[in-house]
């Protein structure tokens, strides 16, 4: 019988149920590992992982056919060098995660917008202050740079929020999206940022996406914009985005991801002005729509897979997504 | 020629514009106090005030017809006694806080559920932890106490953002409003709590909702729950509510609104557990469109009342609404 490992911290017992029955019919067992790691001596049992097991962990599998992360983001796992062989295909959980960090970003926002981190620190005084400026993403013009699973999930909540304007900026020309009100490529950024007030990035961390919110895009954006940033730390020139932040140029930001992570405690991005951090909860696994999400891509891509069809989720190593 | 005084603080030039446009059109000047409040000494020259002047101010306005409060809640103008004589009617700018109030509740909301508060002070101290469990707004059974203009602009808002049910509870019986899945009177509300995840409660402050959320009614709702008030303060038994979150039955309320406020500082709210407390600015008048929208809405009676139709936002003071 051939096995699947399944190596993470969050299931259930019913997700346990739900992996082992899908394995069955698709001809496989299925051991599980709630720590989250492949252990280096039975690793060569397995023709598929499943999991958030570490990067130097696949090396050993050796007859490892297929790795299905359960992360939405796998740049960790593009250096070739990690596989066994060159053969092992990868796939991510892209699609499980559009709901918990649309919420993060509509939280965020919302705080940045509202002034939060000021009236949090009257309260933790117990003062008492009614009179900060207040904005709305009601009749905002939003951004998103990105606008995959994630994007798309919040591109809908925003305009159920009433954002005036609602842009995708996209790597490659596609036919309009509902959920986007105009819909533009990587290209065109240049063009869409002067009339940004909110920006929001859920990006891959890619050779194309590194730093593509440079020092001179930056600038473009109008005095007083928001960025909110979901996706990888390296997608902002973090040097330049600290700069427009403690100069007032932008009138915040919020950061789930940074370079690097987690943030030494002498960095500088914790003393920078209006600037709301999380330590990359965002999608963090905690969320149980999020995990049930993610044990149904796999098994879906599972009897791809075992049926000898294209893996819905799948990630070309050579281009990064 | 008849006199209107407009005394708030909020007015842009374009705001005493249209006020003095529509004035005009109505037989009516206009004075604006900026500062907020009536003087004494000309009072008397007014038979229209709009605005925020404190309930004490009216008293010498002896030729008063009526008084435009620039708030929602009016609670503070109920007392005969501040009036100087029976016949000045009292109308509120309930229509302008809706939006506002909305962002603010789903911003608490996703707040107390995305464990926020723990986060923010994990940042404080430079740390990095990324396992809290957290729940999300999609797929929760929401309450909502007070169906006015702000329940229903978050009740729109909660179903875009995939809230499983969306009830709304109200004094009195209603055709079902499209933006609930289903709509309760008071009466009705001990069979609706221990269905409700989360509860949003937005009423006046009048003598029937006072302390409507009482300890027996606390304790219907399910273990885990949250509370959320923008409404007023005295809905709640404060005592019951704190006990509640000290003792884990709920887990986490966010209260915009308290008795008394301020909030002394020795006050046991500060130190209540899982509480996020702001100090009632949920729908304060930083906010352009809410500010433009009340306005609006002055106008618009303005008009009623020079051409002697009831006023849209008129309150019954031997009503309380």
């Amino acid at each position: 019988m051939k096995k699947i490992a399944a190596a993470d911290v969050f299931f259930t017992p019913e997700h346990r149920e739900q992996i082992e029955k899908t394995a069955a019919e698709c001809g496989y067992t299925v051991d599980f590992y709630p720590d989250g790691h492949l252990p280096p001596e039975r690793a060569a049992e397995y023709e598929i992982v499943y999991g958030c097991c570490l990067p130097g962990e696949l090396k050993a599998a050796a007859n490892l056919k297929w790795f299905c992360c359960s992360f939405a983001g796998v740049d960790i796992y593009m250096d070739e060098s990690i596989y066994p062989h060159p053969g092992v295909l990868l796939s991510n959980s892209s699609g499980a995660y559009g709901i918990t960090i649309a919420e993060h970003i509509i939280m965020v926002t919302l705080m940045l917008l509202r002034r939060m981190p000021e009236f949090e620190k009257v309260v933790r005084e117990r003062g008492w202050l009614r009179t900060l400026p207040m904005r709305s993403i009601c009749g905002s013009s939003i951004t998103i740079l990105g606008t995959g699973d994630i994007g798309t999930n919040f591109a809908v909540r925003a305009r159920a929020l009433g954002a005036k304007a609602v842009r995708g900026v996209r790597r490659t020309q596609k036919a309009g999206d509902p959920a986007y009100d105009a819909m533009y490529t990587f290209a065109e950024l240049d063009s869409v940022l002067p009339k940004t007030e909110i920006l929001v990035m859920a990006l891959p961390g890619t050779p194309e996406t590194h730093h593509i919110l440079s020092r001179e895009r930056i600038a473009l954006l109008p005095e007083g914009a928001y960025v909110v940033n979901v996706g990888r730390g390296s997608a902002i020139d973090q040097e330049a985005l600290m700069e427009a932040l403690n100069g007032g140029h932008l009138a915040g930001a919020a950061l789930d991801v940074m370079v690097p992570e987690p943030l030494p405690k002498d960095h500088p991005l914790w003393d920078t002005k209006n600037l709301l951090l999380t330590p990359h909860i965002s999608g963090n696994m905690s969320l149980g729509i999020t995990c049930d999400r993610d044990v149904a891509l796999f098994c879906e891509d599972l009897k791809n897979f075992a049926s000898g069809k294209k893996l819905k989720r799948f990630v070309d190593r050579s281009l990064g997504y």
